[in-house]
């Protein structure tokens, strides 16, 4: 292999695809990044064998090189030095050539890499599931899912079914949905195109989070492509492939309620700010437990954290029903939860001071945060 | 103690006097801000016991009202939460009131806080040294040499004296020192007015780094008080005052070498993103260590990881004389060394291969940056 490539569209390929690169990968040949020429693309991977990220770099587009093909190939380039290499390079063309006794050759006018190269017949052979079910979605509309949901999936390793998130296609709607059973996120979507199947998946937290990493804010087109146990979405020239979590995701339709003891209605900013705050003395002494007292005219969000000291915080209601209560839960969790509704005005919901509640944005039922309450005694 | 006070200038002296405070005091009062209000002005104090920094609020500036004092006094406030609700809180000002039973109430409309006091009458009594000899420097210039030698003291406890600055007043001149014995860089200032003392002593590398925190980008006049284990930095309504390191700092002048065998000219920036390029391969494979190969016309900077690959990067002299030379170093240092240098071109004068070497900005020995080779087998 010999090519000069155009160090921006290098650097902007082998930046996507290092997300999927782990530097502690079992087998050594995935610490690589592979590169594949032809005289029409090169084909850059990575992969930790549950994440796998290939992007398309043309060798010509609107007439100009980006890629100069001397001598096609596939090498294996040491993915943990190439990026901040080609980064700290000057020039804006880079020479790539696979010399003799297993090393590659990048160099520019003042700067000469030869680094080793990895087996290329270890390399896994990773097939993209691009001839699976699929449907298209904004990539706007499905980053918001991630978002408002993602944040709620279970770290703990102790129910792995929980670390993912829980996608339900049927009926022309995306349900999606985590929990890491002290709190849950329900975001549902409806798709405009049917797309003449229905699906239920869990798709790992990781991946969704490399997603996020992986994909610009320009607002595009994605497919999702659904295997047995993976899932590929791919945009432009690119294509992020994951295994999915195997196992049943536990029922969780049932657990939002849907009747009331106490319904308010308050500014979003007023109430995130005061929990806020409130967290700044409960985070240290109390696991960060703060109290609700909810009144017809008052909010009040208060802690004691006797080592410290005290605070008490006032927000009015823009609308009540129902019965005073007082409720204790994790501000931190609020916050979370307050953070993933786009509103102005938060309505809140709640069936007594034992049972969970529920945050939405006033007259949205599409995005649902249920929170439990915790026990004080 | 009762008062209503700006927000935001209660901010700025919060942020600047938590400097001085640890959160592991062995003294629990000091783990406090201490707020002292009389009719003219607050003083607000933070202090470790080795580091104290000081600074002054008036009451009334220009006219306007920036402390409403209702009753004078003198509280000790938790300092690690202080901060973080006062620039949470919403308000323009702030109530601040010592309540009974050892309670400070800081409150605004919509929050209240009460914060445990501290006990007041255990707060160590802290002299400011104003009444020492002194000299008024720059706060750029002074800011300029503490950058150029501060990062070569040493972080190694093994030798305390090492850990702090060496300043030296003797005749109009103040000298700057810092050692860590694998590098040195002394800077020369000249004293445009003679402070009509002399001086040698050594400020630990700790209250430096403090002092730039401290101090904004601002161009203004700093006091330097020097007692006899004590120095004071003063600037506006600012007091920063440590302790001095113990001890007899080494002797350093003698090692600077004044012939050379091998003088070199090269453009800064070329020099600095070559080395910074072989560091990416030397820095985990090779201990940081990079070789220079200086020839009349050509230096190459090289290093080699067989585990990895290896680096020739090239650099084109503007001057040379002397003989060539192949030198081995710390790239990390050298690095480090050129930062401190403000230049186009920068002068590496030789002594041999196992001789240190000194870095300097062409036709400049203000600042010298000198590194000792490494000896590889």
């Amino acid at each position: 292999m010999k090519i000069n490539i155009s160090r921006q569209h290098f650097i902007k390929a082998v930046n996507t695809v290092s997300k999927a690169i782990t530097s502690k990968s079992v087998l050594p040949v995935l610490n690589g990044l592979k590169l594949e020429v032809t005289h029409e693309q090169m084909t850059v991977t990575g992969s930790n064998t549950e994440l796998t990220i290939v992007t398309h770099i043309p060798c010509k587009q609107d007439d100009q090189t980006i890629i100069d093909v001397i001598t096609p190939g596939i090498v294996i380039l040491p993915a943990k030095y190439v990026l901040d290499i080609i980064k700290k390079v000057q020039d804006n063309t880079i020479q790539l050539e696979k010399i003799d006794s297993g090393l590659i050759r990048l160099s520019t006018s003042t700067s000469e890499f030869q680094l080793n190269d990895l087996p290329v017949e270890e390399y896994p052979i990773i097939q993209l599931i691009t001839d699976q079910p699929s449907f298209t979605i904004s990539s706007t509309v499905f980053k918001t899912i991630v978002r408002q949901t993602l944040f709620c999936a279970s770290t703990n390793e102790s129910r792995p079914i929980l670390t993912g998130v829980h996608f339900i296609i049927e009926n022309n709607e995306l349900r999606s949905i985590a929990t890491d059973s002290y709190r849950l996120a329900q975001k549902i979507v409806h798709l405009p195109k049917a797309p003449g199947f229905d699906k239920d998946i869990v798709i790992p937290a990781k991946t969704l989070n490399e997603f996020l990493k992986t994909i610009d804010d320009e607002e595009r087109l994605i497919t999702l492509y659904f295997g047995d146990n993976k899932v590929l979405f791919t945009w432009e020239d690119t294509y992020l492939q994951s295994r999915l979590l195997e196992g049943n995701y536990p029922q969780t339709n049932r657990l939002i309620p849907t009747e009331f003891t106490t319904e308010l209605t308050v500014d979003h900013t007023a109430l995130y700010q005061a929990i806020d705050r409130a967290l700044l003395l409960a985070r240290e002494a109390e696991n960060n437990v703060i109290h609700l007292n909810i009144q017809a005219n008052k909010i009040e969000v208060t802690t004691n954290t006797p080592e410290i000291g005290q605070v008490r915080e006032r927000v009015t209601p823009e609308l009540f029903t129902g019965e005073p209560l007082r409720i204790t839960f994790n501000a931190k969790y609020a916050l979370d939860a307050l953070r993933a509704l786009d509103t102005d005005l938060v309505t809140i919901s709640f069936v007594g001071e034992v049972r969970p509640f529920i945050l939405r944005a006033k007259n949205d039922v599409k995005v649902t945060q249920l929170l439990l309450p915790v026990h004080t005694y």
